[in-house]
């Protein structure tokens, strides 16, 4: 069957993070090569970027806090967010109770607590049951409501709808945090920026993603409500996300934010994946599952195709039960790929099906 | 309204934790009030006592770990199960999750995993989902199934429910956890012993509860499979669950487990839910919502009837939002209690009933 | 050798916990046994033991833990004091860091730094190293100092080095706690009461333990500062220290309390601990380590005598590279026991150092 | 006082992450940013940078984690090394225990237990006191000895010392653990190479530190015994210490293990250690505390000169309370860097000493 597939496209639809470094990113790493810096985030470049992202969200006093990785930035924001007595209510498709090994639990030692979803969304009324459990002794103390956006299904979350979850959240004395490992693409999603996103409808801790956006490494946790940060620099060095030569984060932070650079790798990618829904979505056999919202497309096609197209172009399976996998555009995708990954399902996907 | 009311029960329906400590109890720790013993479990009653639980499961080489109370004893066993990077599978009813304040995930530091129940149980079609987590990084590694016998719901396991749960846990290398803080009560209405319901199944960890069943305090830990138990005494201690004076804690095992006693005071409290849930039952506006399997019943009535009910006799709302109440007898309710009970039921949601 | 030895005492020496339960405790034990009552606390014994701890301390709004054992109490009494990514400052011979299989640290997340202690006490001078980490980021930020009371070694703080204690550590914006395992005895040593010893220095969380002062079990956190109670019930739960039946525990204390009790049994196990280490160093080859101002002796003695004398009335060794070894009174001991339990040592000693 | 001074060094005296990134490995990550490549190590630069590790330690089945910091990475080894219930015997003042703010503490909830050092190493006898705590329940129980090479003194444990180390642990069933953070500098020190110094001498688990010798970001985590890496690619998911886009950290492994760059980079920060130290030991007031064995150097000046010094080239105190300070070279610091800043030392300690 082989024989018959087209050349490979030359990106991945594995995982927005299959992608290597935006230029921009490569050329602010060497910039920032020049000389002597003390470490730790005591340098000229971190206080620019921190400067910079507490502008772009709006709030003059949020701590900024530069960690590694994505994982390690959820732990520190949850780990400000809630005492271990406490609970973290989430959907159970969400990146911290699936995707993180467990580390925002084993580090904060708080009850992680997954409720259904719809469309991969939390919606408020998931939230009543545990409302119960305030007060009382006997239950973990919900101290906090996490959502990823966009989510882990490709699904985004509107203005309003984050509003309502801030609400709620207020009402019953709990912080409302945001995964945001993709926040670029759900803010070209919405037609939305950061302040509005965020701010305005009352998040209190985000982790701010760039390596699925173009950078090699390091994610920010922006603290909105100061009275959430006095311990903020200790736990982020307890959780191992204090960066050594901070100025690699920070250098990289800036280029990205630099003209907008981050909200056009993503409408690029969200733009691409549009376009892969299209062309994949018109090979019979294939079903998109949802309409792309952001930069992933969610698919079910024949089982007997899934490995064949893996052998040719890498992916992962989303639900192997359903038969349905996940293709995700970055920000260095192109057109071609896209179309070339296309005639590719098509490929493999049409013997199985027939006329 | 409350004149017309009859004089209330001498027993409380509150909980089986109401009741006070059985005759047999009170006698036996008098009786081990003689002299001095080392402490710690280094005493003469110690052994008889884990001795005389290793034969009742019929595992010569179980671990035996007295422990302070119901919670500790989860903590302790689940400890033994998994590890931190691993996650126990139980159902969202499950005492663990909702009713220990986040005990078992904070000492642990694993992932506590809350699955759909089917009447309070866990299905083995549930755990599947998570089998797929297996052998994959990013998902924190199902290490442990926890079921409650009985469950909080009231039901019971039969044995071959039981038996087709540890396949399906050790199928997947996995450890089948039982939080027994009833065990007496399920084994009565199930009408078997605790070898065949424990060790024949193939549960690796049982939480062997006495203190809802006639004692003062003190749970014990069984660890039916001693690979897991190299590491038992040490956990004990860390949890913070290792009893000082420890003969008291295991004169009330012996005394409890001599002529099974524990199996008597748990057929009487099954037996006097039955008969309150006959009664109850009989009240028009009072729905019996599954007809009792061990010492609890559940029933709705009206939401006007609540309150003056718990002033009369106190007892705990279940599910507030559909008016549903749990009510508990224990190994010291009469016949009268219940009989005077219902007859309280009866005068109060009567008049709001009407004819 | 054993031939000659007179028969051993009927107290054990090994240590204050070997003892039994002090008969007003079976009493109240008994006499709490009367009908139903709400478990976890919601009793008038609870209510009543609370109150009469509260007005022991003479803090009208300090909050009362009930917890099962010692361990237990320092780890809810240390999870008040500090945050994970804090650290407690405490001697290298406290029983947090050495005698609870790291339960405080495994349960609080902190770091427990010890130090070097002047005979078991802490000393001011000791702090200051570790005051420099104050503010910087990579060192766990010093949070909580912790005292024994008496200490480990059987020494006891005088009042004044209490609140030495208490104003370093308030001037740093430390906590001070206090494991009181032997509070009573360290009282009837200083002659002084609770509230000059602790509230009036400035104590901020005593562990108050009644165990091996006559009860069978049970121990209190009293936390007399309230800014640091807001989550103690919930960490008390999640520590798995709520009894269940806690009447039981309050009605020990209640027991205990009356007519001072508590003081008086602690007092004739001081005056009995002076009376040994009188007579065993009359003994030649036998050297007691420090004149007793609690209810242990510290005694060195030839290394070939200790097996002979632990087979006749064992105790335990205290620092085998020494030679010396640890004898304490109890609350149930007479001056009968200690006589007869001199004679023995004598009779083993005496052959081995010669005329 | 100031005008008097001469030009500051380029280089910083700071600390070893002062220093920028290596040119080799600026042009391996530009290099490395070549296409899409899968996430998380599952691409060729992880797969060679792996087999690199393996050879160059001389172990084939050695686990190779790579890992982003050198805290992150002293808790992944660490935790593989010791169970919660366990013990780490380290010096006080190790990097794990004073420098990452608790993170192994938090993360393993092992008891990390701080034994006096001499000049910065841990000596076999600094352990007899613990070794009396294994098999006893009340005690943590010594589950590894950490090290670290070089030590944070700057000195260095020669070949025999680190194999007496690990013949003591591992004669009492524990782990020993190297904190390699500067093992670069220990090795050339040493005049010996990786396989003497840790496979040969029995090390078992080995943070592989490059960070500090030109990288820009990484760290490796070397488990020498395969039966303690069973969950190793869980443990370290688990502590947010999984590279995302992990190429990048193996590229900068294979371009600094090439042609043994990173042995030229810290003989070159070694050497002029040295140089530091002869040119500052000269200066009237200027005491080097011990001569320079890797790359830092620890001298006492007139307290009244830091100040001055630092505000003119900035370095971090040692002991305050010593007047004593570290001053470190780097893989980029030059003899000229080494010339002015001790030119800079004379001139501001000079006139404080007179002639």
């Amino acid at each position: 069957m082989t024989e018959a597939l087209p050349p490979p496209p030359r990106a991945s639809f594995a995982s927005d993070n299959a992608a290597g470094v935006a230029p921009e990113v490569m050329e602010a790493l060497v910039a920032a090569n020049a000389g002597p810096a003390l470490a730790y985030g005591q340098d000229p470049w971190s206080a620019a970027a921190e400067d910079a992202l507490r502008d772009l969200v709006g709030v003059p006093d949020a701590e900024v806090l530069m960690c590694w990785g994505g994982t390690g930035a959820n732990v520190v924001g949850l780990a400000l967010a809630v005492q271990p007595w406490q609970a973290v209510l989430c959907v159970d498709s969400a990146h911290i109770v699936v995707d993180e090994c467990g580390a925002p639990a084993r580090f904060t030692g708080a009850t992680i607590v997954p409720v259904p979803h719809v469309a991969g969304k939390l919606v408020p009324e998931a939230l009543a049951p545990f409302l119960h459990w305030q007060g009382v002794e006997h239950h973990p103390q919900p101290g906090a409501v996490s959502i990823s956006q966009a989510t882990e299904m490709g699904t985004v979350y509107t203005v309003d709808e984050v509003a309502a979850l801030a609400e709620v959240a207020h009402a019953h004395d709990m912080v409302l945090h945001v995964d945001g490992a993709r926040i670029a693409n759900a803010l070209v999603a919405s037609g939305t920026d950061l302040r509005t996103m965020v701010r305005d409808t009352g998040v209190d801790v985000l982790t701010f993603g760039l390596t699925k956006d173009g950078a090699m490494y390091g994610e920010a946790v922006l603290v909105l409500r100061p009275e959430l940060a006095r311990a903020a620099r200790y736990v982020r060095k307890q959780a191992g996300q204090l960066p050594s030569k901070a100025r690699f984060v920070a250098a990289q932070v800036t280029a990205l934010l630099e003209g907008d650079r981050w909200l056009a790798h993503a409408r690029r990618a969200n733009a691409l994946a549009v376009r892969l829904a299209e062309r994949v979505g018109a090979v019979p056999g294939v079903e998109v599952v949802r309409p792309p919202e952001v930069n992933s497309v969610f698919a079910t096609l024949p089982a007997a195709a899934i490995a064949p197209l893996q052998g040719w172009s890498f992916f992962w399976p989303w639900d192997p039960e359903r038969s349905e996998v996940r293709w995700m555009t970055g920000f260095a995708t192109t057109e071609d790929d896209v179309d070339r990954f296309a005639a590719g399902v098509e490929a493999v996907v049409a013997p199985l099906v027939g006329p």
